[in-house]
C-alpha cells in the first residue's frame, strides 16, 4: 500500500537498520567497549559549553511566546539571519544581507528546500562519486535525475573532463561537498576555478543557468591549516548549504542555513521560493530556540584537535598495517581501499572482529569502505590490534 | 529559473507577505496596540513554566552528545516514543507501543512524511472545505490530487453524501482536522462513525485501502467539555498527526508525532516508509532537545481558559453587532460570514479600522473570513468598537 517510490528505499533502509541492530547485538554480547563502530557520522565531541550557557540565557532573557513561536518569515528570525550574514561576511569577505540567509532544518533540510525550489521533473543534478548517498534521494524527491561523475580513486578530486562531458542542457544543479563525506578530501582553489570555468562555458553554450550547490556541513573540520575556498566568490550561481551539526555538535537539533546570494540568477524569486518550500515541505521554520542559540555561538568552535588525534592515529595505524588510504584533510572519515574487490565481503570480515564499517557502494564507489572516526580515542586505539588481525587475513 | 510548480506558489506567498507587511506598516503608524491582528495562528499563551524547567533539567542531567545527537532511529528516541505511546494509551484507551510512534517536525512535517509514504502520482486525497490551505500544497508535493468536499455552511460539519460520491478507486487518503481550522467545529462521534462506515464500504467496493489522516494540532483546545473522539478507535486505517505547537505553545520548535497503528493496512511497511521519508525529506529526526522536553511535559496543558475568555468575548461581541458565526467548540478561530459576497472586499474594509483578518478563499470557502483569537484579551476588547464601526458600514 505504500508509495512505489518508497518500496525500494524501505528495502535499503532495512539493510542499514540490520547493520545498526548488529552493532547493538554485538555490544550486548561483547560489551560496548569491545565493539568498534565506525559506521555513523554522529559527532562524539560534545557541543561547546557555550551552547548550554546560551540556552540558559535565552530561557531567562526571552519572551517564551517569541522564543518558541513561529518566526515572522519562514526564513527565520531577522536578527539571527543578519548575525549569520555578518559572521559569514567577516570570515569570507562576502557581502550578504539577512535576506540572503534562510535558516533551515540542518543541511539536509536546506538541500531539500533548494532542490524543491529549482527542479522540474527530468532536470539533471550532477554529483561526484563518491558522494553522500542521500543526494540521490533528495534529487528523486523532486523527480530530478542524479547524474554521477565516476570517482577518481587516485586523488578523490573531481574528474573535471568527465564533468565537462556530462553537463547537458538539462543540467540544473551540481552538488559539491568539500571537505568531503566519505573521503575527507578538500577541493583546492585551482579545482574550484576550473569547475567554475567549465560551468560558465556550459551556461553560455546551452543558454541555461547551472546552480552550484555547496553542501558544507564539514567546513569547520579542516586540518593542518588547509584552506576551504568559499564558493560564492568563484561562481555567481552558487548556493551554500550549511549545518551546525558538526561545527557545534548539534546534529539532532536540526539547525543550519542556506545562502542565496544576490549574484545568483533569479535570486529574488529563488529566495521567495526557498521561503515557500520551507513552509510547504513541512519544516515551516528552523527550530526557533536553536536559531537563537547559534546566533549566540557564532564565534564558537568544536574541538577539532580531538578529531585530529583520531585522524592521525587511525590513518597511521592503518597505513602501517598495509591498508591503502588517502590522508583526509577534513571531515571525520577515512575512505580505505578494500583489500578485495567486493568491499561488502571485507565489511563482513571486519564484523568478525567487532569492527563496523560502511561499504563504498553506499557512496557510489565500490571497492572502498568508509570509517567514521568521530568516536572515542580509546575506540581508535583498541581497534588497531583488531585491524591487525583483519589485515592478516589478506596477507 | 525556479521550478514551475513553485511559480504560482511564490506569487501567492507574496500576497500573504504583503498582508503581513501591511500589519507591520499599520503598527508603525498607529502603534501595535491599535492594530487588531487576527491573521495568524501563533499562540499568545506562553509555554507552561514546566517547559523551561524541563529544558534546564535536561541541560543538567543529559549527556550533550546524546541530548543534541542524531537519534538511533529516524523515528526518534525510543524512550520518548514509549512515553508518548503510554500517554496516548492512558488518555484514549488505545494500545500503542513505541514502534507505532514517529516523532516529527510538527504536524506539518508529519503530514508530509505520511503523504510521501503513501502517495503515488495521481492518487487522490480528500479534504473537507473549509480546510487548512496547506493540505493542497502537501498533496501536490507528492503529485497527489486534492479532491475537495464542498462546505456545509449551515453547521460546518462534513457533507457526507458528497464525500461518499467523491470517493473513487484512486482515493488513497482522507484528511480530517477536528477541532477544525478555520471553523473551530468538532466532529461528533456520530459523524465519525458515519464517515468510517462510508470508507469501509468504499474500501470493499474498490478493493482498496483508504487511509484516514487525522490532523490534530488543536485536540487539546476544546471548550465546554466537548469530547473529541480518538479516530483510531473507529476506523482501522487511521493515521494520527499530532503537534505540540498549540498544546504546549511550541509552534516554532517544530515538534509533534505520527501514530501509525498496527491495525492500519500494511502497518509495518508504512512505519518503515515513514522512517525513511523522515530521513530523505531532510527532517532526519524531530529536534532532539524538544523530543526530551515533551516527554517531561506529557502531563502539561496550555491555559485554555485564556483562549476561552477570548472566544466568548469575541463571539458574543460579534453576534451582538449582527455578524453571523457558528460558535466554535475548539481551536482558536472564529469563521464569520462576510456581510458581502466577496469576502476579500470585507477584509479590505476591515483594514481601514486596523483589523486584519484572512479571507475564507484561503480555506476553499469564499464568503467567510477567519479570525484567529490567539491574541491578547485587550486586543479583543479594544477591537469590538472598531468592529462596530465596520458593521455600521453594512447596515
Amino acid at each position: 500500500m505504500i508509495s512505489k517510490k518508497m518500496e525500494n528505499m524501505v528495502a535499503n533502509s532495512s539493510a542499514i537498520r540490520a547493520m545498526f541492530e548488529e552493532g547493538n547485538r554485538l555490544a550486548g554480547i561483547y560489551g560496548a567497549e569491545n565493539v568498534y563502530d565506525f559506521s555513523l557520522g554522529n559527532p562524539n565531541v560534545p557541543a561547546p559549553e557555550a551552547v548550554k550557557t546560551a540556552i540558559r540565557e535565552l530561557l531567562d532573557e526571552e519572551n517564551p511566546v517569541v522564543l518558541h513561536g513561529y518566526t515572522n518569515s519562514n526564513a527565520g528570525y531577522e536578527d539571527v539571519r543578519q548575525a549569520v550574514a555578518d559572521s559569514v561576511n567577516e570570515k569570507f569577505g562576502t557581502n550578504f544581507g539577512s535576506k540572503n540567509i534562510t535558516m533551515t532544518v540542518g543541511a539536509a533540510g536546506g538541500l531539500n528546500v533548494i532542490l524543491k525550489s529549482l527542479l522540474n521533473p527530468g532536470d539533471e543534478v550532477i554529483a561526484f562519486a563518491p558522494y553522500f548517498g542521500e543526494y540521490r534521494s533528495y534529487t528523486n524527491n523532486y523527480d530530478g535525475v542524479l547524474v554521477e561523475i565516476s570517482p577518481n580513486t587516485g586523488t578523490f578530486q573531481p574528474k573535471l573532463e568527465e564533468f565537462e562531458e556530462k553537463i547537458t542542457a538539462k543540467t540544473k544543479a551540481v552538488i559539491v561537498n568539500t571537505p568531503n563525506n566519505p573521503t575527507g578530501v578538500v577541493y583546492s582553489e585551482e579545482t574550484i576555478k576550473r569547475m567554475a570555468a567549465i560551468m560558465e562555458a556550459k551556461q553560455k553554450e546551452f543558454g541555461t543557468e547551472i546552480y552550484l550547490i555547496s553542501d558544507e556541513p564539514y567546513r569547520e573540520l579542516a586540518y593542518d591549516g588547509v584552506e576551504v575556498p568559499y564558493l560564492t566568490k568563484y561562481y555567481a550561481n552558487t548556493i551554500v548549504g550549511y549545518s551546525y551539526s558538526k561545527s557545534l555538535s548539534l546534529p539532532g537539533e536540526r539547525i543550519g542555513y542556506l545562502v542565496i546570494p544576490d549574484e545568483a540568477a533569479d535570486s529574488e524569486k529563488l529566495i521567495s521560493a526557498a521561503n515557500v518550500a520551507t513552509r510547504i515541505l513541512g519544516f515551516v521554520n528552523a527550530p526557533t530556540l536553536q536559531q537563537k542559540v547559534v546566533k549566540k555561538c557564532l564565534g564558537e568552535k568544536t574541538d577539532i584537535s580531538y578529531y585530529n588525534r583520531n585522524r592521525e592515529t587511525l590513518y597511521n595505524g592503518l597505513k602501517d598495517l598495509g591498508f591503502e588510504c588517502i590522508k583526509p584533510e577534513g571531515a571525520f572519515y577515512l575512505f580505505v581501499k578494500s583489500p578485495v574487490a567486493d568491499e561488502k565481503e571485507f565489511c563482513a570480515a571486519a564484523k568478525k572482529y567487532n569492527i563496523l564499517i560502511v561499504p563504498g557502494s553506499s557512496f557510489a564507489c565500490p571497492g572502498y569502505v568508509r570509517l567514521a572516526y568521530c568516536v572515542s580515542y580509546e575506540t581508535i586505539v583498541n581497534s588497531l590490534p583488531k585491524f591487525a588481525e583483519l589485515a592478516a587475513e589478506y596477507k
